[in-house]
This record gives structure tokens, C-alpha cells and sequence, in this order.
């Protein structure tokens, strides 16, 4: 039996929270430790993380947290894993620098952080890693090139076969190929079923150039807030066309000054201003680079686009680009900013237009592409929904591999790797643990129907004080949320109230309020075809 | 000034609700009367339909009910439209018998309606309507040209141009030729923004022919139940290869014998069979045709997605084919079922395959190509978002029509149309209502508020007694619901109990409650970080 060990704690369900364990007897390194976003119905629920529950059991074992790029879904939950262990933290330069943001001022003290090249070879005991150039929408993203003694495992990353991309550094195939023997590819899966290849960078640039020829007014920009090399090209194509650039968000902000001071954007004196600036200056001469891409409800874009953004007010000779596509689960968001911009009036370029976003993730033929140049016995495709992962089994048995050797994992999967097998050799606890206020919540807290139903028909409560002799000497009072719309009030009101006074005091038996809640419930869905939460509180003296 | 008046009821800001007015002098017509889906955040909404409170100011003019076609989002609100008037109801045979399943047993009784067919001129005082074939996803469908003393109007319905419709009735481009100086062309936008043609019905056939050849197992295809031609070519390919169809659903079944009755159908003896009788049969015998294509809850796809469906087991030998698009909000549900789908192994066909399904709505192109054909002078987009609206307009101008002669109107906006004019002249209110069980909401009651912010982090009620001297004689209580994880109520139960016990008899005063609730709120917030609904209640003997 092969040694080595992959355990999924999270990217094989929804887009989101990757993070994976490589284990081989006494080593183990964790690989990235994204968030996810939450989905609508996981009510009260900001960020969803991993569960760090099969990190705590393997801890002595684990030398180091590995990251491939510095987006949220491979970093955003490094912060909370932190909060429990301290691992050396291991990537490129400018993905340290992003991960940066998540640690607190204390953790940071105490972080050991190693920045790494594409190239070199790092060493975790049994286990050695060796990064490779991956291009993706984020620069310095890198894929892995795992060793163990009885495995040899490429992980690509997040990646894309952008030809010529901005930074020069495409995903580096070369050194792909010159690899033998590779026993299992884990693959980006996230636009798997989107046939052909993905947009070019560089054509996006084109698209720029040709908007900006034709627009007399300002133009704002809402783009991701880590593309760095969008950010670049909006400031190349603003100085051409003799434009500032106001940069809106703070994000946007923060990431801009990252990648500034690491060198990642070259941004020369005076093209780039404050809103302040920009509204001094003809509306020809001015760039806006914003947040709300996503239809976030804070950003300046949704803002602008509901008419209650104070600093600028969008006019009908004002063009507006959406340089972005949605993360799943926004696309209602994104929808009421597009249809809000429109009903401005504003010149408006959204996903309508071809080349107006490229994404960072390899389409069907550049996986296929990727898989041929790897030529891996076993395929598992990561980072992704089912659906994604599925149709990424169907890219790699296309590209050659054995049906029978390409699988569909679930989190909490633990696969056992070497170079004549690939099987589910267990499975460790993986549920999301969804992030309310303070509190991590298993999906199956029954917090969450209470809440649906409460979403659903709101809540009535009924108090009432009953002397010794069974009557009501105060209330009952009856206080609805989320219950009655306002004309039911004067209508029900007084008939529930009627109700209650008779039931109250009818009734006997220390399951009265049982009784009574019973009657309500019925009572109300004859009435509303409703059924809210009801609350009888009788207090007797 | 032009008499001639539509008003939009509905249909100008998200898809579905479809219904205007068109008036002159004292004659009105109705054109289709629609439902829509509530969106995600109307907590508690099943239904959304248009405000009849201008057909009730206008009520006497009004001649007719004219229908386009028979699906939810133009029919789906007739009901509750009939519960208040009784106009006559104009619609093809098909499309009436559609709409007949809207009306209550009372309501049929009373019901007008008249059969018409395309090529008649239908008098309504000033104002004839002569419906004309269009092809769409439901047999029967028409546009209208629609004349006053003072416009002549297209209104396309819903459309697309198939050039080989299954039923041989392709949208009547001929007749719309034939007309000269059309003043206005109000069309579906459903899917201006896809570029190109939509995939023709034939292809989907074709598909399916591909699909049965190579599968061996049991074939299961999920379909919008009024897509009558697609049923036919399930039965077609079904009968190629040997197989029966089952039917499942209630809509699914419905509509198969409306359309059989009406003769839209041909389904030879023994061609269909029930899902029990299907049991009997050997895998390579069956084809199951279910609803569930919008992962409809209670659908048998959705739940044999989730095996709990105790009539039919899905096994990895069979196939399964969602021969359908997303209605816009349903997004996440089909996913959900496509995802489970992934997880159980089936072979599955869905939106990564192309013709797995034809839309009814006209892309870009063809859109083009009816502007060309009709040739406005003034073009109103109408069925759909904003967005759609947008594009479309940017559709009708590279088809010919002048920038100033396209317009993006609301809902409520009241258009003035002439041989030279076409302006907005009113607006009345169309405000969607909000079915919440029996109640009619109006979007901005504050119910909506307060289910939101019980959905986000629940409710807390504190109850307690203070006799005449303030001291407690019953209490406190505190229930939770949506409010307190599990584990955190063993934490903050008792912390929170001593603090009200604490601050009830320590408050003063009549807004001591208020006073109470405040300082809960703020304690709460400190350590939970959430803010849910705090009543409290203390009763005073």
C-alpha cells in the first residue's frame, strides 16, 4: 500500500474554500486555505471556511501551509486557521503579500512567512514541492509539483493558457512536459464546461482602447480588486488617451499600493488621482477603477448605479465598463446594478460584449491541452462544483485518460496515491463551517430552519398572566414581527386578541400553552395560510 | 395629440408579469395577463403579479382580455384578475386552453371566451387586434398588429424564427411585410443580449437521437411541461428506439392530455405508460419524462436527484438529459439537482451540451431581422430586465431604427403613440403585488424589513412579571429562536438571564421596556456579534 495520502477538506463541492492535505507517513503539508462565500440561503452566514477539524487531529505532522495565488478562495481563511496553529506560511512574493491582509496585528507577529520561486524545490520531510509559473487572473500564481517516495503529483492551481499574457510569464508547460511518468493531475475545474479557449488578457486591452476612443464623458471601470494586471491596463489605456484614473474601494485601494510597492504595476506620477481631483477635471480626463464588480451592496459602482453616491453622479454621456464576470451566487447583484445603470442611461458595456473580461481559468481545450502535455495516469479534477468536475472527467478521458482512472471526490475524501493506484482509502469530517458573528455553525444547526421559518411567516408571541384562580389579571398581549402586513393588523388583530382571552382562560393543564399555541397555529392558517413561529408565554402567579 | 395610449403594467423590469393596456378614447384592450417568481430576498412571496389598480380606474373601457400565448408569465395572473372583473378572453385554442386551469370552478362558469384565429381582425370599439403566427416554445402562440384611428402597432408576443418549425408554423414574417409605415414594434427582449440565432427545435431532436443511440440504461429527460413539441419529439425519438415514456408531474401530465385532446400531440396507443408499468420493463425499454427542469422542490427529478424518490432509483447505467434553461432566479436550485446528479453517476446531459435544448426566445440576430421586416418608426423593447431592454434597443438601432426612436420605459409609464409621435404622457401606479398566502403585499411594507432581519440573526423574547413594588414575581424568561447556536446557548443563557434579571429591577420608569431592550441589544451585539428582533415584555400587576 502506497504511503501517500491527499485528504479534501474543501473545493470539490462548491466554488471556494480549497484547501487540501499531501500527506506521506510522519509529513504533511497543507495546501492553500480559502473562504466561500456564503449562499443565499444560509441565512445570517458572512463567510463559510473549512473545517480545521482533521488539521487538529494531524497536527504534528503538518510542516507547513503551502499557497498557489493570493485569491480569497486559497487564502481568505488562513486568518481563522491561524487563530489555532502556526505553521511556516510558504508562497511567491506577491501572494504572501496578499495573504498578508488576513492575519490579525498579533498573528502577524508571529508569523513565519517563505517566499518562494517557481523552480526551486522546497522540502517537508518526505514530501517535497516545487511551484511552477501558472498564468491566471492574479500575477505570481503558481501550480505544484508534488514528490513523495511512492508518488509523483502535479496540482495545477488555478490556471489558464493565455499565449501571450501581460507579465510575461505564461503557465509553464515546458517544464510540464519535461516531467515522466506523473502519476495524478488534480486540475482547476471551475471552467470546465465552457468549450474553446479563454479570452486573452491582452484582448480585453484591445477592448479597452476601442471603448475609450469612442467615449467623450468619464468612464468607470468595475473590475476585481487582486486583477492587478486589469488594474495596469486601465492605467496604460487612461495615459494613452490623456485620462487620470480615480481609484474607488477600498480593496481596490489596498491592492493597488500592494502591487505598486512590489513593483507588480508601473504606475507613473499623476496618473492616478483622488475623486476629489477627478471631479476638478473635464469629464474626458477622467478614469474611474471602482469595486462592485460584484454587485457588492457598499461599493461606490452600486451606489452610482441607486443614485446615493455623493462624491460622483452618474450621467447619460458617462460610460460605465463591468470588467468582470460573477462568482456564482452574485449574479442577482450584479443583475440590479446592470439593470440600474441602465435605467441611468449611461453607456453601458457588461457581458453583452465579448472581450470586455477574461477569465483566469482554463476553458475545455486548454485543460485538454495542459492534461496531453502531463500525460498523467490518474486524473481528479478540483476546484469546482460536481457539475464542473464532472464535465472535467469528460476534458481528461477526451485527452486521454482511462475512463476508469479519472474520479469524482467529495470533501472529506482521503485518497490514497501511488504510481499504480489511485482509491478512497477514508473519509474525515468536512462539513462548511459557516461564519455567523463570532460563531462557526455546522450547516445541520436546526438554528437554520428556525430562521428559514422565521424568513418565511415571521413570529407571533402571546403573554399573559393568570392569577391562582385561572383568570387574566395581565394581557394578553399579542406582538408580531414579520407577521401581519399592515391592513391585517385592524383586521386580525382584534379577532386574534378575542381568541386568545377565551382559549386562555378555557384551557387548563400544564400543556395549556401547548394547547393554546396548537389552536393559533390552526386559527392563523385558516386565516393567512401562513404559519409563523407563535410563542405563548402564560405566567401565572 | 395621437389618442392612442399603452400603458405597461408589468413586463419592463424583470421577466415575467407580462401585461399592458392599450386605450383609445374610450376603448381598452388587456394585452395577456402574467405571473412572475418572486426574487430570493421577497422572504414569504410565492407569486408576483401586476397591480390591477389602473385596470380598475379604466374599468368600463375595457373590452377584452387578448392573449399571446399560454405560458405563466402571460396567463399565470388571470385568476386573480378574474376575481375582481369579467372582460371577455381572447386567445388561440391552445393558448385558452392553458389559461382555463387559471379560473376557480365559480369562475369558469362565468367566463366569456373566444377562439381566434390568426389572419382575423377582432373589433374592440376604436381599436382591432389581428393576431398573426409566431413560433415560440408552446404551439399557438401570435403577435398582434394592433390598429387605432391614429397607430398602427406591432407587438411581437413572444418569438423566435425558426426557419423548420416542428408544427410548420413559423413566425409570419410574410404577413408582417405586407404592412406599411408600422408605427411602433414593441418586442420580446427575453434574449436580445445572446448573440446570433437560437438553436432551432429540429437540432434538439437530433440531439436526442444522438443520445438515445448510445445509451443503454433507463433515459430520463426533464423538460418545461408546456413545451408540447418537445414532448412530441420525446415520444418520436422514444418510439425510434423502442422505448416508452412515462410522464411525471402533475403540469407534465396536465399538459400532455390538453395537448393530446386538442390534437397538438400524436402519441400512438401503448406509446406512453405509467411509471409502475415502466418498472416492468427492461432499462433499455424506458424513457422517463418528468418536470423538475427548474429543480422544483417537489419534483420527481429533483428528488431522484436526492434518491429520495422511492418510485424510480437512479443507477449509473442510466442517462439523464435537462433539456431546458434556467427561468432567471432558479439558477441555484437546478444546480443543486445537477450537482446531486454528478454525485450519483449518471450520465448526464445538461447546459454544457449544446442543442441539449431550444430556447422560444429571438436572439440578436433574428431580432434584426423581424426590425428589417416590420420597419418601425418608433421601437419599444419590452419582456424583460432592464438589461434586456438595453441591448435590445442597441439591436433595433444597428437594425435601421433611429437612437432617438428607441425607448426604455417602466412599468406604470403611460406612452402617448401617433404616426409622428411616441412619448411617455403618464405614469400610474404598477407596483408589483406580493402573494403572501392570501395577502396581496405591497413591495415596501415593513414586514419585509423585519423577515429580513429575523433571517439574519433571529429573535430574542424576554418575559417577565414585576409586582407593585418592581421586584420580579414571574420571570424572566428568555426565548430564542433563530438566535442562539446550540452550543452557545449553554454559554450565554445564564450571562444573559442574570443580566435581565439585573436590569428589570434596576430600570425605572415607563420606557423601562424600551430602556431593557437597549441595553440587550448592545450586550448582544458585543458578544455575538449579531442583531437579532429583542422584545421585551414586562407585565405589571
Amino acid at each position: 500500500m502506497s504511503k501517500t495520502k491527499i485528504t479534501f477538506l474543501g473545493g470539490l463541492d462548491k466554488i471556494g474554500k480549497n484547501m487540501l492535505v499531501v500527506e506521506h507517513h510522519n509529513s504533511a503539508v497543507i495546501v492553500d486555505c480559502g473562504m466561500a462565500f456564503p449562499d443565499d440561503e444560509m441565512y445570517g452566514v458572512n463567510t463559510v471556511i473549512p473545517s480545521f477539524e482533521y488539521v487538529r487531529k494531524i497536527k504534528p505532522k503538518i510542516q507547513a501551509v503551502f499557497l498557489t495565488h493570493g485569491h480569497e478562495d486559497h487564502v481568505g481563511a488562513l486568518g481563522y486557521l491561524y487563530r489555532e496553529f502556526d505553521f511556516p506560511l510558504y508562497g511567491t512574493g506577491l501572494t504572501l503579500a496578499f495573504a498578508d491582509a488576513k492575519f490579525s496585528g498579533a498573528q502577524k507577529k508571529d508569523l513565519i512567512t517563505r517566499a518562494v520561486t517557481p523552480g526551486q524545490i522546497y522540502e517537508f520531510g518526505d514530501i517535497t514541492l516545487e511551484p511552477f509559473n501558472v498564468c491566471h487572473s492574479i500575477p505570481e500564481g503558481v501550480g505544484l509539483i508534488i514528490r513523495t517516495p511512492d508518488a509523483l503529483i502535479v496540482h495545477t492551481g488555478d490556471f489558464k493558457l493565455d499565449a501571450k499574457p501581460l507579465d510575461g510569464k505564461p503557465t509553464d508547460l515546458n517544464r510540464l512536459r519535461a516531467l515522466n511518468n506523473v502519476d495524478l493531475l488534480l486540475c482547476d475545474s471551475t471552467n470546465a464546461d465552457q468549450e474553446g479557449w479563454t479570452v486573452s488578457e491582452n484582448d480585453v486591452g484591445k477592448t479597452f482602447d476601442k471603448i475609450f476612443q469612442k467615449s467623450a464623458g468619464r468612464i468607470v471601470i468595475a473590475s476585481f480588486s487582486s486583477n492587478i494586471l486589469r488594474m495596469q491596463q486601465v492605467l496604460n489605456t487612461a495615459q494613452k488617451y490623456g485620462r487620470r484614473v480615480a481609484i474607488l474601494g477600498r480593496n481596490m485601494e489596498n491592492n493597488f499600493h500592494i502591487a505598486k510597492d512590489s513593483g507588480f504595476i508601473t504606475c507613473p506620477d499623476g496618473a492616478a488621482c483622488s475623486i476629489e481631483q477627478a471631479r476638478s477635471l473635464p469629464d474626458n480626463k477622467v478614469v474611474v477603477l471602482t469595486t462592485g464588480s460584484q454587485g457588492e451592496q457598499m461599493s461606490a459602482l452600486t451606489q452610482m448605479a441607486r443614485r446615493r453616491y455623493e462624491k460622483m453622479k452618474l450621467k447619460k454621456e458617462d460610460t460605465v465598463i463591468i470588467s468582470a464576470s460573477p462568482i456564482p451566487g452574485n449574479e442577482k447583484d450584479i443583475n440590479d446594478t446592470v439593470n440600474n445603470l441602465c435605467r441611468i442611461g449611461v453607456k453601458l458595456y457588461f457581458d453583452h460584449v465579448k472581450e470586455i473580461h477574461a477569465s483566469g481559468h482554463a476553458c475545455a481545450e486548454e485543460i485538454k491541452t495542459l492534461i496531453k502535455t502531463v500525460k498523467p495516469r490518474f486524473f481528479i479534477p478540483v476546484h469546482g462544483e460536481y457539475k464542473h468536475l464532472y464535465v472535467n472527467n469528460l476534458n481528461a478521458q477526451k485527452a486521454g485518460v482511462r475512463c476508469q482512472n479519472t474520479f469524482l471526490f467529495q470533501n472529506g475524501d482521503q485518497v490514497e496515491i501511488g504510481h499504480d493506484v489511485c482509491q478512497l482509502c477514508g473519509h474525515v469530517y468536512a462539513e462548511p463551517v459557516l461564519l455567523d458573528g463570532n460563531y462557526g455553525a455546522d450547516p445541520r444547526e436546526p438554528m437554520f430552519d428556525e430562521r428559514h421559518q422565521l424568513a418565511r411567516s415571521g413570529m407571533a408571541v402571546i403573554t399573559c398572566v393568570l392569577n391562582k384562580a385561572g383568570q387574566l389579571s395581565a394581557g394578553p398581549v399579542l406582538n408580531g414581527f414579520g407577521f401581519l402586513y399592515r391592513k391585517e393588523q385592524e383586521q386580525f388583530l382584534p379577532v386574534f386578541n378575542d381568541l386568545i382571552r377565551q382559549l386562555a382562560e378555557e384551557l387548563k393543564g400544564s400543556d395549556r400553552e401547548q394547547k393554546l399555541k396548537k389552536e393559533l397555529e390552526k386559527f392563523v392558517y385558516e386565516k393567512l395560510r401562513r404559519r409563523p413561529i407563535i410563542l405563548v408565554n402564560i405566567l401565572e402567579l
